[in-house]
């Protein structure tokens, strides 16, 4: 049977069937009344999500666009970023500012570390010009999650801005915009948010704005003044994917209903279970537990086993699509995700199929090990 | 009754069946086998509607994004940039271009008229120095068509790159891409290919190729180097909006199985079936018949009614929008689309609805006379 698929890749992520739903519904003009009132209503439902006060825009391209959008409005050639490191998205975002004339302070903490703050600490007052700090949330390449509360502590008490990526965090882990001192945070739709891929959101701090407002880099499509010049009528600057804006209001309802505490202390059981049953596998995992994601989960390969190998016995045999290593750990790790509309039976196929595909590749499994481990995170036993 | 919804305005258009079911299939990693062979189809199916052999990249963003993708990956600081303005989207394509710096030469040729290739030739031999050429096929603000045939000739015989806006033309008017010497292309997904918005697609030609490759503007989602790369690999760049690759290619197949011909000659009965009917009606058109779109109708509003006030009478009394006038035409135009998922019965639906919607602001109408003329064009009679 080749339709049981089970698509646990870190984004894009399952559509609950009541997103698709929303998402059939006939398309409306962008420029009527009923699109500014679901606009309006979505802006203040992820308010809730982000925890801010802030601006809040709603954009039509993938997450990258919304990495794009905060180094565009805010780095002009020649400005000093500073760029904290953990993995592959922390490079691109990196690469952005690279792209843009950044002076870059690029400094790496090591695939499967997170980010340490004495180095952040240090960075900056080394470097009293810097003008805009880079942070990844949720490190897709490595799941490792960075303690943006802390750097947000660092950066504020400086002119610096920050900025960070909660493309594939926003929405399992939890964050708090304004109290964090976040001041543009980019979020995507096709991760936690449980949306196909094709939005994304983009805020802005006050502290942010006076960058913005006067940054000299070219913008258009990207451009933050035109996004708030257009929100002030509740209107989108450019034409706005109306199908994915049906679908991110019902998602964001699914969230609320359920309580964003209870999504994040989900997420949370669903990680812990799934680290418990790598462990009793006898797998290696990337991250440490003191920084490990609630969103996924990194594993390295066995010895001698290449980790694309195992995942094709899954994808292949049982319809269960894990991620690969990226960058560095290409082939030599791989990914379960465990974000958006992802409950505990998930986790049981990811493990049990986990399990076949190792035993067919020559692991010397114990079946359904794993799958006890995390059966017993479920029921409270471990 | 509320449900009852006709959408007429030039995009987003209507979703046919066929594309939202598409459209709800389960998402797939946008990384495996599956959507690389989606992907190719896709492409492959493009360069037939588009009549092209050049590169063609699906891009996940509205048609603003493709248009500043064309400007970024070929516009440096200083660059003179000849822009061929027939209303608010030549205006657009303009803006872009000075957002990135260019050396501005704006010809406007009046909107409600067509490019005058006396004054492209002109332009061209006083500056033999112009690098990049923007027209607009379709003018959305205007329902203008333009000659791009005739600009292509023109620009061909330069090193300068022909960039066109197809945006709202491309699927309901030809387009001979390579026939005519279109440099690089831009088209989105809302308008007559029957897609919610959020895709677009960019080609390039050979030429273009030459320029893109060195240009020096800033540019990461929008890169062309970077879609070309990952195209080898039938990837993105950057995460594609899965669900609407599923809808385009139901899209492409409805438009491959009707054929390419009977599209277009659809789109042109269905244009020459409206204006028919507005005539008859007494009601000025915005467009001469020479240059006028087979995409959408623009129509003057009566001496003395307010467009907005015949448009919110024929959406609130009988659920069918029509889009207003934009930039120098708000409020003073009025503009029915016939693009995509359109056929004759719309257009009843659209004079029928605008006539009783004339004669509750008091215009004096006679009722059923400007169906009766969009009737007779049906029946081969006009």
């Amino acid at each position: 049977m080749q339709d049981k698929q089970y698509l646990m890749i870190p984004g894009p992520t399952p559509v609950p069937p009541t997103v698709t739903a929303a998402m059939s519904k006939p398309i409306i003009g962008h420029r009527g009344d009923e699109f500014a009132q679901l606009h309006k209503r979505i802006v203040e439902k992820l308010q809730i999500v982000f925890q801010t006060r802030n601006d809040i825009f709603v954009v039509t391209h993938s997450g990258t666009g919304a990495l794009e959008t905060a180094i565009a409005n805010t780095v002009s050639p020649g400005d000093k970023v500073l760029s904290l490191i953990t993995g592959n998205f922390g490079e691109r975002f990196a690469n952005i500012a690279r792209a843009y004339g950044a002076e870059l302070i690029a400094v790496e903490f090591g695939w499967g570390n997170d980010v340490d703050l004495r180095v952040v600490e240090e960075k900056l007052k080394e470097h009293p010009d810097i003008k805009v700090v880079l942070a990844t949330q949720n490190e897709t390449s490595t799941g490792v999650v960075n303690d943006i509360a802390g750097i947000g502590a660092l950066v504020a008490e400086t002119p610096a801005l920050l900025l960070v990526d909660g493309v594939s965090g926003v929405g399992a882990i939890e964050i708090k915009v304004d109290e964090w001192n976040v001041d543009m945070l980019c979020v995507a739709s096709q991760k936690a948010l449980m949306l196909p891929p094709g939005l994304a959101m983009v805020t802005a701090s006050a502290k942010a704005w006076e960058i913005i407002n006067k940054n000299q880099s070219p913008r258009f499509y990207f451009s933050m003044p035109a996004h708030r010049k257009s929100y002030e009528k509740l209107n989108t600057a450019y034409t706005p994917g109306v199908s994915l804006f049906y679908g991110l209001e019902a998602a964001l309802d699914m969230m609320l209903a359920e309580g964003m505490s209870n999504v994040f202390a989900r997420h949370a059981l669903l990680a812990r279970a799934t680290r418990a049953a790598i462990k009793e596998i006898g797998l290696r995992l990337l991250a440490e537990d003191r920084c490990a994601s609630n969103a996924l989960t990194a594993v390295w390969s066995p010895e001698g086993i290449g980790a694309d190998e195992i995942r094709k016995v899954a994808k292949n045999q049982y319809g269960v699509a894990f991620a690969g290593g990226q960058g560095i750990l290409k082939g030599k790790a791989m990914r379960i995700a465990h974000m958006g509309f992802c409950d505990k039976t998930d986790i049981l196929v990811a493990v049990g199929a986990l399990e076949m595909a190792l035993a067919r590749v020559g692991y010397p499994v114990q079946l359904g090990a794993g799958v006890r481990a995390a059966q017993e995170v479920f029921l409270g036993r471990a």
